[in-house]
C-alpha cells in the first residue's frame, strides 16, 4: 500500500521556499539543477496538500495555512452507521436502582428506554448520581420517572455524518445520541432506536484513524 | 487557501482505472488525448494520496485500501498540551456528597485528588454511582476511601501524542486520563497535575477538524 511521505526533493523544496519566497518555480528548479518539468510533479503535490500556494505571477510561498481538507473531507464520509453501537436498553418501569445494576453489566453511560421498540426516554449516568445525592430512594422510583422524554432527545440517523453526532454531542453536552430509523405506525410516524454513538465511539474512530493507514 | 479537491481529469482518470484496471499511462493517455508527460502530475497525485496504486510492469489500478497516511501524521502531530483540558481537583478529605456537588459544578465526569499539587488519586462518576448502590453514607466518607490511588492511575504527559491519549483511553476503558509534569522534591521524582484529557475533548478535536479545513 501507498502511504503518503515527502520525498527528499519535496523537503528540499519546502525547504527553498521557506529560506527565499516568493521564488518561481524556474528559480526552484535552477537551485536543484533539474528542468521545471521534472518539477512539476513534486510542486502539484505540495501545492495540492497546501503545504506549498502558488501565487500567480508571484512565486510559490510556504502556507501558513496548511489545508486539511482530505482529513476534512475523509471525516465527513464516515456514516454513523460505520461507527454506532448497540444501545443498552430498559422498560421505564425498571426501578432506578436496577437500571444502575443494568449499566454496570453492560459497561456503558447511558441507557435508552424503549416500548416496544420505539424510544420513548434515555438516562445517563449523570441523572442517576443527581438523584443519589437528591436522597430518592431508587429501589423503590422507575427511571421513568428520571428519564429525559422524547421530544426531548437530540438523535441521529444511520446515514449521518459522524462528524454530525460529535458535532451535536458536543453542542447539547452529551456522552451519548441515539441512533434512530423513522417507521409508519398507520399513518403515524415512530423512532426505532436501532444503535447509539457516544464519545466512545468518536474516541474509537479517532483511534482507529491514526493507528493504520485505513480505516473500515 | 488552496484545498485538495480532485480535478475533473483526475475524476476522469478514476472512473476509467475502475472500468480498465490494469491500465498503463500510455493506455490513460490514449483515452484522453493527452500525452503521457501531461499525466504525470495527475497520476503522481493519485498514487500517492493512495487512490491508485501504480503496479510496476502491469498499470495503474483502483486501490481498495485508500491511504490515509496524511491523516494517520496529522493526527499523529496533535499533541497532549493542544487539547487538554484545566483539572478538576479535590482534597482526598472531601466527602463524596461534596465531590459530588464539586463534579455537578464544574459540570466534569472526572475529579482529581491532588496534595500539595502532586497527584494522588482520581475518582469518576462511575466510581460515584458504583458507592451511591453500595449504599454507603457519603456525608460520612471522604472522597479518599474511594478514589484510585497512585500508582494505579494512568496519565500522560503534555508532549505525547492526542493519539496516545486517545490509544489509553480506550485500553484502560477510563473517560479521562490526568496529564502530569515530572517534577524533583530533593532526589525524589514527584508527578504534579497539569491538565487532562478526556474523550470529550478527542471529541471536541473531531469536530475541529472536521469543521473546518485548518486546525490549531
Amino acid at each position: 500500500m501507498s502511504t503518503i511521505k515527502l520525498s527528499p526533493r519535496q523537503e528540499e523544496i519546502i525547504k527553498l521556499v521557506k529560506e527565499l519566497e516568493p521564488i518561481t518555480s524556474e528559480q526552484l528548479a535552477a537551485k536543484l539543477s533539474v528542468t521545471r518539468a521534472a518539477l512539476r510533479p513534486d510542486l502539484a503535490i505540495l501545492t495540492m496538500t497546501g503545504i506549498l500556494e502558488a501565487k500567480p505571477k508571484v512565486g510559490y510561498i510556504y502556507s501558513q495555512k496548511p489545508s486539511y481538507s482530505l482529513i476534512y473531507d475523509y471525516i465527513r464520509n464516515i456514516k454513523v452507521k460505520d461507527i454506532m453501537s448497540k444501545p443498552v436498553m430498559v422498560d421505564e418501569n425498571t426501578t432506578v436502582y436496577d437500571a444502575i445494576v443494568h449499566l454496570f453489566l453492560n459497561d456503558v453511560g447511558t441507557l435508552f428506554i424503549e416500548s416496544g421498540g420505539v424510544l420513548t426516554g434515555a438516562v445517563s449516568r449523570k441523572d442517576f448520581l443527581k438523584m443519589a445525592i437528591g436522597g430518592t430512594d431508587m429501589h423503590k422510583v422507575p427511571v421513568g420517572i428520571i428519564m429525559t422524554r422524547m421530544p426531548n432527545i437530540i438523535f441521529v440517523e444511520k446515514e449521518d455524518t459522524a462528524y454530525l453526532v460529535a458535532q451535536k454531542i458536543m453542542e447539547h453536552e452529551v456522552d451519548s445520541l441515539p441512533v434512530i430509523e423513522r417507521t409508519f405506525n398507520g399513518s403515524k410516524e415512530v423512532l426505532k432506536i436501532v444503535g447509539k454513538v457516544s464519545k466512545t465511539n468518536i474516541t474509537r474512530l479517532f483511534v482507529k484513524m491514526g493507528g493504520n493507514n485505513q480505516v473500515g
